[in-house]
């Protein structure tokens, strides 16, 4: 699937802003991948957001949940016609993310509404700084359609007032709920690790000299960046991480 | 919850073109019924469609009836908007159909991704015949409301193409299919009826007297057309009624 090194021209640049990148395999390969995966966590937060506004204390709550499981479907669509356009078949493009995706979810199957409420909030917030810091390093095409899955315009806001709400109503959940975002955290970096590890053009997208700016030393800055976001939204919502 | 008949002036007609409809309270309190009804009636279509999304063969119809889902979903916020402008609370106004609507799904659980499909098909089309048939009744507000959640432009289609290429295939599914488009049908008109008779504002206003052209004759052929519109249905499937 993937061309080897040589005929990809491996240690040069991929794209500068004359060339395209995608005449380079590797990179090419590796967006597939990045589209691929994004498409089927966007199925897979629709799935598990609908299956989790079934534990809605209301009704009001539930629409919520369902909003936004619906605000991942319609990320869908375009990225599906993108990876069209890129000559390959969309839906066999996502399958190798299923495993991966479907494990970080059965391993974070929230226990109860309150760690439904975390999991929303604080799943959409690590998609969405992941994407946004990818997407800067990438071709104009592929970052505007990333880019475009993230406004979310305050979607995630009321988890973040019923969560507050919910622990100033009786503070022990609050223990509890930051061992659940460190669970959280811990669990997408596994499967985030195993994905690129299996992945050989991300890997080596990922490692260096393709894309301009792009080595593993950005790479782990960004993780970093991602990680310290991640502790201010736990402490957005009142919890310790 | 509902004005007595003499307080609201039984027996004269609720509106004309001139009129105010909302003045008669029993008006007011069936068109709160009604939008209740609609609107739990697509939070719950939601969940139902959501769930039965799990047993798609592929990706592809997972993703088709994650989107019939998410239609649902959208159709929401305006009869909740138009709930609270005419101020009674949007989500109690639907708690007197989580049970029968409940019922219905609980009672028409599909137990594979065929029925799961003529339901999302037929359920669809029942729904919408009826807002169709009522509407012309309503005042203008409440018509152009429950008028504009009609727009489906074809994502049923996905439906009729899968069940037709399925009977091509297994001539024997399309007996099993036959009978489960009668006894979604006869579901139906039981939890309407149910509704209907539990609702003093509702029968009062079906019953005739209230709105001009409306009376239980009327209801009765809109029943039968209702039915000859879903026997035309299940003939598009390729399914005897």
């Amino acid at each position: 699937m993937v061309a080897s090194p040589d005929a990809a021209g491996f240690g040069t640049p991929a794209h500068d802003s004359s060339a395209d990148p995608f005449q380079d395999a590797i990179y090419r390969a590796a967006i597939v991948d990045l589209l691929g995966a994004v498409a089927y966590g966007e199925i897979s937060a629709f799935e598990r957001l609908s299956d989790d506004s079934r534990m809605a204390p209301t009704l009001e709550d539930k629409v919520a949940l369902q909003g936004m499981a619906s605000a991942q479907h319609v990320k869908v669509a375009p990225i599906v016609a993108r990876l069209g356009e890129l000559g390959v078949a969309p839906y066999a493009a996502m399958e190798p993310f299923r495993e991966p995706i479907d494990a970080f979810h059965t391993h974070t199957a929230p226990a109860d509404w309150w760690e439904s409420l975390v999991k929303a909030y604080v799943g959409d917030g690590l998609v969405n700084d992941f994407y946004r810091e990818i997407a800067g390093y990438l071709d104009a095409a592929t970052r505007d359609l990333v880019l475009s899955t993230l406004e979310d315009s305050g979607r995630t806001e009321f988890a973040v007032d019923r969560i507050r709400a919910g622990i100033t109503e009786d503070h022990v959940i609050a223990g509890r709920l930051a061992l659940w975002g460190r669970r959280l955290m811990g669990e997408a970096v596994t499967q985030a690790q195993r994905v690129i590890a299996s992945r050989d053009a991300v890997s080596e997208v990922l490692a260096g000299g393709r894309v301009p700016g792009l080595d593993l030393t950005t790479v782990a800055t960004m993780f970093e960046r991602i990680t310290r976001h991640h502790v201010e939204r736990m402490g957005r919502l009142g919890l310790a991480h």
